[in-house]
């Protein structure tokens, strides 16, 4: 990894020196596209619409986990609010999502020292069955401990994952802690465990358990997990620091119902002279259900969206056409974004610039991209519009995001205004995911950061090239 | 209030002037007792023997409100750590306790836009029946806004209080805003309204619900009463601005038990020529139970309890004997210290001196007192005595606490070092009460200021005196 982010440093500074020299008149964006950035700047910083959509959307939508009928609800949220922001072309694509159910949990020390302990199901977890499950739990830190134990160490027992996340401004601590969640409940049934409870990937003291997606494998059988709070997770580190056996109760009643429908939310400001290439501004619409999806992503929607509206308010006319996607059903799948490549396999190669806002409420505190490293100074001249806002200079080995996977896996230069996130993961996937946890200036200098560079990238005089270079693994 | 405070003040004035100038020998603490205060300040900053007492508490035990197997485990584990610590004349005193038990709640806006929203009971609230109550919403301020609407207002409607508490260091905000908690239902009652619903009487915007005791009347119905955390009362209150019908389902199982038992657990530290007085150290040993009860009161048993192992450890012989006694359901009623000052109304005379920890985990911040005003003198020497902890000098209208209340009507001094409650609202009362809230260096310094404070308390070389001034109100 730092192998490769030294060469693309080193060739930026290369391309960077080159345009220094002036060759390619063509890289240089025109005056007047320069001044409106500036326009967007003030504008922007000013701006309260991406609050009152994250506001609304938070308050007369709430939890819209996929196929629920907050699903259905923001759906159609989106599209009046598109088209009463005045966006072009809004539709609807239709969406088949998973529709699972969270229903309740309970879960409880039985033993050395009874306790009951707030918690949540795993996303995509089965239930216990209305009897529950009580076995004596088991340990461990990873699935690397775990798959270190001794032949049967965990048959017939709850495992316990206690790894923490580590907090980082990148989130890169996320990636580093999920395996867990994602992995562990099949690495624990494949050795005999008759469910899985987790230390929440979540940098919080506060008592939220965090929910997310799991991964069952087709060999192993499917077994119930379920998310403690990091207070909880230390306290039940406790009972085992006893030294007596640990015995466990776990009982929800999740489930999965039959596939539902769901919609991607599209809305543009048409192009001019280049209108046929697309500058994808994307965010997921879904939320997980316990909280009411503020910062996940009820701000990326607001700052899509926002920052449309800012440069169409400034009645400026993009070169190429900026389109706004929400997507369906990210958490539990990306179906969105999957259902949106395989509509626009044939158009793929329209989408000549990507945006993702799926990390937050901001504030944008570095520009980082994907792109061609021969483009790193058209970047670069991003980077120098975006100066006031106080951003640091990023490498170019963004991922983009979960719902960008597909088409930068397909050569698609992404940009990235990276969201700080610091304290994301202490309210990402909890309860706790309420408009409360925003604060409205990071969010205007977010919208206006998004605005600023999408109005480049659509402006860019020179034609934005197909990235070659393999795209890292999803943070 | 602030006429009385600034008299107290003079009359502190001129009682240390004549202090300084020498009048009254008896007035002034022996040396050896002030070295004994500096070995207590150096041995109290690096002992962490509060700081395992709640770890064990929260975690051997975790939940126990009154009436509950948790606070029969509570009573066993403070008998049994009184007893490992080495305190004198450990023993329980029965205190029969009312045992309501919580069961689920669940609360809903139903319309204008449909959300489900965490929600606690208030502490002795009857339940909703297995039908739930549905109906519309009427908001208001307070009780007093309540009353002033038309008659026939809330008549089989669900009143929703949206009064906010104030952050202060001292925790005057929360005697401000909790009458709507205690007295609200019964108010809304009285007006025919089927329920009532609550902003939490909390300065957290987590989305914790805080629970808490109301009060009935005898002459209005007995309706539900819950709390909503702060960010979804905002949310509620949104649903209001909408200017359409606010539409809300309540449901719960909460319900009375027959009284059960519990009891006041009491340890000491023997006095020598002035054993029959008593400097009591005092904390409530029950808890509300969505937590694990670390800063309420968790953190008030480790401090009493600390302090005077602290004071023993250090090999000190107080001429008072010293006292702690971990009061029994504080919070539903304050039956152990009613049941205490009844069993020791004859004895009443003897506590000379009384302190009361039950405000979190510190630091100390001031050193408040209500003491006779002749008297004040002596507690600045222990203020000084308490400087390198860095405190400021607070007032002469200290209320002691609740579970002092009864003593201090009858005229016992009370010195208190103020903890700092500038956060402590975010989390009691909620689920949110764990050991994560507490920092083991303010627990340290807490214990130290405790420690110091009731020694000297116990070797004043006077006679403490009787209070004559009518005792403060609760805060």
């Amino acid at each position: 990894m730092r192998t490769i982010k030294f060469l693309l440093i080193a060739g930026s500074l290369l391309a960077t020196l080159s345009s220094v020299h002036g060759a390619d008149k063509s890289l240089t964006f025109a005056k007047p596209d320069l001044n409106a950035a500036k326009t967007l700047r003030e504008r922007g910083l000013a701006d309260n619409t991406a609050w009152r959509l994250v506001e609304s959307l938070t308050t007369e939508v709430g939890p819209r986990s996929a196929g629920s009928p907050g699903d259905a609800a923001a759906v159609a949220w989106a599209k009046r609010e598109m088209q009463s922001l005045g966006f072009a072309n809004v539709r609807t694509m239709d969406v088949t999502v998973p529709h699972w159910v969270r229903g309740d949990a309970q879960f409880a020390v039985l033993s050395p020292w009874p306790q009951p302990m707030p918690v949540l199901a795993l996303g995509g977890s089965v239930g216990t069955g209305a009897e529950g499950i009580e076995a004596e739990a088991v340990m461990v830190r990873d699935v690397a401990a775990l798959n270190a134990l001794p032949a049967g160490a965990v048959k017939d027992h709850i495992v316990f994952f206690t790894n923490r996340m580590e907090r980082t401004q990148d989130g890169s601590g996320y990636g580093k802690a999920v395996g867990v969640r994602v992995a562990g409940p099949s690495a624990a049934a494949a050795l005999g465990a008759l469910g899985v409870v987790i230390r929440s990937i979540s940098t919080s003291d506060d008592r939220f358990p965090h929910t997310g997606a799991l991964r069952y494998r087709d060999d192993a059988p499917r077994i119930p997990a379920f998310a403690l709070s990091n207070p909880d997770a230390d306290a039940l580190e406790r009972q085992f620091a006893s030294g007596k056996p640990v015995r466990l109760r776990l009982w929800s009643t999740s489930r999965d119902l039959p596939p539902a429908r769901s919609a991607n939310v599209i809305g543009e400001l048409p192009g001019t002279d280049r209108a046929a290439e697309i500058v994808l501004l994307g965010g997921h619409l879904d939320s997980w259900d316990p909280g009411v999806g503020a910062i996940d992503n009820g701000a990326g929607v607001a700052i899509t969206m926002g920052a449309l509206h800012l440069i169409q308010q400034a009645g400026l006319k993009p070169r190429r056409t900026i389109r706004v996607v929400l997507f369906a059903n990210e958490e539990f799948g990306t179906s969105g974004s999957r259902a949106y490549l395989a509509e626009n396999q044939a158009e793929a190669d329209r989408h000549v610039l990507g945006f993702e806002s799926d990390f937050g409420a901001g504030p944008v505190w570095r520009l980082s991209s994907r792109v061609n490293p021969a483009q790193l100074p058209v970047v670069d001249q991003i980077f120098r519009a975006l100066a006031p806002l106080k951003l640091a200079r990023g490498g170019n080995e963004a991922g983009g995001g979960a719902d960008l996977d597909g088409l930068a896996k397909l050569g698609m230069p992404v940009l990235s205004p990276d969201l700080d996130g610091t304290k994301y993961f202490d309210v990402h996937h909890t309860a706790n995911d309420t408009l409360a946890q925003i604060d409205p200036v990071a969010l205007r200098q977010s919208v206006t950061a998004y605005a600023i560079s999408a109005w480049l990238g659509a402006q860019y005089p020179g034609t934005w090239e197909k990235v070659a270079t393999p795209k890292a693994p999803r943070r």
